[in-house]
């Protein structure tokens, strides 16, 4: 029986738990949806602030050499490549997730000019199967996306295989891939690996060249917490750098910009996946997120991450017991930091959480989905949620004709 | 002869002045270099801060819905039609002018399939070329970016262009390109017409409706005021929609995101050049400089373009005789709301003036770039700024060693 005391003693004994105060997370709510988008660091509005008047208003153009804004997207991927296992300049910060993935594709398939095949599985986010498929049908020429079930990639790893596109945590269960088992299976078959970390990045050690990816992907505005839209970020390991030609060769990716050529010449080195002008009010926001995280072990905030997911799941069992099958893997080793339980009427329990401000989110057909950022979630929030899940199951408070009524969800 | 006095009295008569008060531009600096980095409006920190703070950090995920984060792109580019000509659900803001040429050349080419050239000028910004030969490069079978001299557009198009992209007014000489005309020949020939509106939008009337153009791009951070990086904007003549198919098939580009279909389906709107999540502070960035713009008529705009252009042009012969050759077209009706000049030594004199306090920029090899904003450039700021280009030439200061030292430069 695990009680409201031993979640304030693991509190106490938590290490991160003073992290909690860089962030400003309104009193009464208990937010479970980092993964989706990541609370506001209280740095951000000042830092934000000081962008705008300063650099912008103040120095105008000239920011662009005075303050760095040049340099921007390398720098903070510079900044974020310990998190993820890169080095300095293997990372970039530019553009969204989907935009970064056809880079990535683009390249790959370049670099296996005599395969014709993107492949990837069932439990990937639909963007990347999305922007698979528009590359590939634009392509023609036997270009595809071959998607497997998520279990099922390594016997699909077969020699007209260009690359594996997978996400390391699956957005709907947590299920998290074997990043170097798969990785190593992929350069067996001759693929390429290509991995999106946007559930994986700033909540969990991820050492791309331990295992050596070939390239990534990730989102700035969940684990990272860069803000609404925050700018994503991209890794090429050094020994694909230089390869291929970006089909989306925009300015900013050419060797010498301000040269103004007629004619495109892509940079040497990674800045030859930027396209076009960098997004600086998303970049400043982002660079604070990315400053907090660069302050902490990941090895602790997986340690904490694991320690609020086990705890969610016991307690979910302890206070509504029988009432949710559990989608996400029972084994800590195989789950990302989030927790999805299923139930038929997932849509309307969310919605009843909601409204006693427990903010965790929905996932079509019947998935509730719990999102644990080890930075600012604490184990006592872990215990109020609970309580308000069982008070809402005991209660059939879920039943209320208000919660049934669907809308635009994010 | 010109005086003083004449420039003071052109302010007194401006009905656009008080429009200067809504800007925050540092004291004692002459900023003509709003035609790369607009000026900063003055409700832009408050507006920012407030999203920050209220949206994204109180409200967080919920904003989506209740803020109308979905509906960003499309209520900015709504608010942005009217400056441009376009009708309701034909403009879309979105990334950046880079990506979104891609998107409309990718489009425009799936509108002639049995054609292969992209027929471009070589006054045309170099990142529109690059994004040309990139996805031209990539397509392979032929396809091509033609290019020709700026004055040769007429002969070039021959029965094999798909599609004429211009910028309509050259981000170097200022040239001003005549939309109706030259898209009047593009479809005589056949051919798409896709305008840059980069230097074009907010700055002089653009009427793409009444020039039955097909697509145009152009960007949020120059006369739109959308701070640094600001996301850019894309126009699908409402008769071309739902053709096609988006080969950047981002999640926020399908009929349903939130279903999470594994298999993509554009939205039947204009909604389908969406890609991946919209950078939610930069488009509240945007909005306010489009707020501004929305109160004025763009003839007024244009007028005092054109004054100021004019006026500049005059003074620099009065004060500056014989030291400079005009790049810019003589006659107003061909230039937009910039200056160009040449210079042997264009740098040194461009960095004798930043020293005094006046910004303009220098482009290679030899032009000195003058940008004039109607919202908030004064007629006494021209004759400031010639003032000091005077003094420069008169005293050889630009010699100064310092000055002749190139950096980076944007």
């Amino acid at each position: 029986m695990i009680t409201l005391d031993d979640c304030r003693q693991a509190d106490g004994d938590d290490l991160l738990a003073g992290l909690r105060e860089h962030f400003d997370i309104p009193a009464n709510l208990i937010y479970l949806d980092g993964n989706s988008l990541g609370a506001m660091p209280r740095r951000t509005p000042g830092h934000l602030d000081q962008v705008i008047r300063r650099q912008w208003g103040a120095d105008l153009i000239r920011s662009w050499n005075t303050h760095g804004w040049m340099d921007l997207p390398l720098r903070l991927g510079d900044r974020l490549a310990p998190l993820i296992g890169a080095g300095p300049g293997e990372v970039l910060v530019a553009d969204s997730t989907s935009i970064n993935l056809f880079k990535l594709l683009d390249l790959a398939l370049q670099l296996r000019p005599d395969r014709r095949v993107v492949l990837s599985d069932t439990g990937n986010f639909p963007t990347d199967l999305y922007m698979a498929q528009g590359l590939s049908r634009r392509l023609g020429r036997e270009y595809e996306l071959r998607l497997v079930e998520e279990n099922a990639l390594d016997a699909a790893l077969t020699g007209d295989v260009a690359v594996m596109m997978v996400t390391q945590v699956n957005y709907r269960s947590g299920r998290l891939h074997d990043m170097a088992r798969l990785t190593r299976l992929a350069h067996q078959a001759g693929a390429l690996a290509l991995w999106d970390l946007s559930h994986s990045a700033g909540a969990l050690p991820v050492d791309l060249g331990g295992c050596d990816a070939d390239l990534a992907v990730g989102c700035g505005y969940k684990y990272l917490n860069g803000g609404p839209g925050a700018p994503a970020f991209l890794y090429v390991n050094r020994r694909h750098q230089g390869k291929g030609s970006p089909t989306l060769s925009g300015w900013f990716g050419h060797q010498a910009p301000f040269d103004f050529d007629l004619h495109y010449t892509p940079a040497s080195d990674i800045r030859r996946f930027l396209c076009g002008t960098p997004p600086v009010l998303s970049l400043a926001g982002l660079e604070v997120g990315l400053d907090l995280l660069s302050t902490v072990d990941m090895t602790l905030i997986r340690r904490k991450s694991v320690a609020l997911t086990d705890l969610f799941i016991r307690l979910v069992r302890q206070e509504c017991p029988d009432c949710f099958r559990l989608v996400s893997p029972e084994d800590s080793v195989a789950r990302g930091s989030q927790v999805s339980f299923s139930h038929p009427a997932g849509y309307a329990i969310v919605q009843a959480l909601i409204a006693r401000q427990v903010i965790p989110d929905f996932r079509a057909p019947d998935i509730l989905r719990f999102g644990f950022a080890p930075l600012y979630t604490r184990f006592a929030d872990v215990w109020a949620a609970v309580q308000h899940l069982g008070a809402i199951m005991r209660s059939g408070e879920w039943r209320r004709p208000e919660f049934q009524v669907r809308q635009a969800v994010t």
